[in-house]
């Protein structure tokens, strides 16, 4: 799993330039960062997926460039490698180039068949609770219909006063699968991106017999985004720094070297149960430092923003209404 | 929401012609079983929405009486009323109507956005158990890709030897809402339709951090079926005979009135927190007589054959494999 650092500056300028696949990663994908979009004045409506042009003002609208691409992230990834071809060829043309500030970007998945989420999965996290480590993943989950965009607001609801911060590392599954072993698992991963897994901890801890969904679930409450960056672009998922902002302060720093569970064991074990499919969306677990375990705890107000960061992959900013 | 017997006689009587409309209950539908099936035979593959024909052999296919109308009964429901309509003319046409023997019929809602559940909502149930009658819904859920067939194979996962059934009533949304208020909740159900909580009692109760959510979501472990029953063809939802036999033996024999937290109830409850949109599916939760509490307790085995009949709704018959 680990690229060296040449392979890593090789990646970086691939990275620019879009050219490289490393068919060792499973997934014959190009380090590429895949977004959807609005256009913001009109123009042709719906979602559209576009590539962003590495560090530049520029994304590549793929169904002008080729008008048989599906309208959404996850029809690309169903498409398989003949998707992400097609998406890196877009990149590559330099053709069909939209400028950052005529479009906005919505989430990188819309209506994943799932959202999974690991609880309890990092160290300093579990030491911060003075919760003893997980022998097992806990698994929870949201309904898909609560994801929201990277710049969208967070809306607090009446119905709890304690809604607080979590930034987690998200992948998403890029090919169908069940019984996964361990060793395959990242060739099921067609990349990252950033959530905050926004919590109602009245629902989530004293209420709904515990059974966390409904703390969990509230409209709004899965900010994610801003791009699928995918597993090509990522050098190693699990060494990270990963941070939240709270108006401006940092609240959680940490890295996902602290995952206890990484990537590869959550895919393995998840897809015991359930069959796994393009799309699907999985929270790796949060760093210490959420508003809960603060003394007095902290919890999040009309007016405030919060940002979630992670390294190599991206940055969500959400004002909370 | 109570029908008087004048009532029923007369939808009984609509349910067989399919002819009358009843404008107090929200919806506009008739009294329609709506199924989806797969030819048998080959022939024109892929999901179809079929109109079952009253008592009769029959099953009317909704596409070939009008090619505009969608494949799926989800996508009809998205329709709205004329959606439901184009049903009701189909089956009054007398037209295009299938034999049952030629077709497979499948679950009459497949991918939905969610599946929602609600624990412990039978006062019996709760008895059985010595719990308390809980003051409020306790709600966790499935992931939509467990829910199977009405006749289809429930698959036995190795990594449970605790595997339970659970009869009960399910009801599927019609049209979207967000905080619905009690009184209007009934608008916003398409129709009545049987389910098996199949539930992992090891999962469920002694790992994965007590979350509910792995041992209610192994794949299959939602037989749903086998129509979906018009919420004008049921003449009193909560006042119905609900059983479940294993191997011919009745082992669940309870009814409806049981409920804690009726069908308006739970809709209002679930959509404070989040948006319901057409093909949500809910399950209502289950009478006494599951096999977690029987003493000792008995489990399902390969080649136990299980049975969930609900009154008026149908009856559901999977094989355990």
């Amino acid at each position: 799993m680990r690229v060296a650092l040449r392979s890593f500056l090789h990646l970086s300028k691939a990275f620019s330039s879009g050219l490289v696949t490393n068919p060792a990663r499973g997934l014959c994908g190009a380090a590429m960062r895949l977004v959807q979009f609005h256009h913001r004045h009109g123009g042709e409506g719906g979602i559209r997926v576009g590539v962003e042009q590495g560090e530049g003002p520029g994304v590549v609208d793929l169904a002008a460039f080729d008008p048989s691409m599906p309208s959404t992230v996850k029809g690309l990834l169903e498409l398989g490698d003949r998707g992400l071809e097609c998406a890196q060829r877009a990149l590559l043309s330099g053709r069909c180039v939209l400028n950052r500030s005529d479009i906005q970007l919505l989430s990188p998945i819309l209506a994943p068949e799932k959202v999974v989420c690991v609880g309890m999965n990092y160290r300093d996290h579990c030491l911060e609770q003075n919760a003893p480590i997980p022998s097992e993943p806990i698994i929870f989950n949201k309904f898909p219909n609560v994801i929201t965009g990277p710049y969208d607001d967070i809306i607090l609801p009446a119905e709890s006063q304690e809604v607080d911060w979590e930034v987690e590392l998200a992948f998403v599954i890029g090919r169908s699968g069940k019984h996964i072993k361990k060793e395959d698992a990242l060739s099921y991963v067609a990349g990252f991106t950033v959530a905050n897994d926004v919590s109602a901890r009245d629902w989530q801890m004293k209420r709904n017999g515990k059974q966390w969904l409904l703390g969990k679930t509230f409209d709004t409450f899965c900010p994610l985004g801003p791009a699928l960056v995918t597993t090509d672009a990522v050098t190693e998922p699990h060494n990270l720094g990963i941070r939240c902002l709270v108006n401006g302060d940092v609240v959680q720093s940490s890295n996902t070297d602290q995952m206890i569970f990484k990537t590869e064991h959550i895919i393995a074990w998840v897809s015991q149960f359930v069959t796994l499919t393009p799309g699907d969306v999985f929270l790796t677990g949060t760093p210490p430092g959420v508003g809960v375990f603060r003394k007095p705890p902290v919890y999040l107000k009309k007016g405030d923003v919060v940002e979630c960061q992670i390294d190599q992959i991206g940055s969500i900013v959400n004002r909370v209404v």
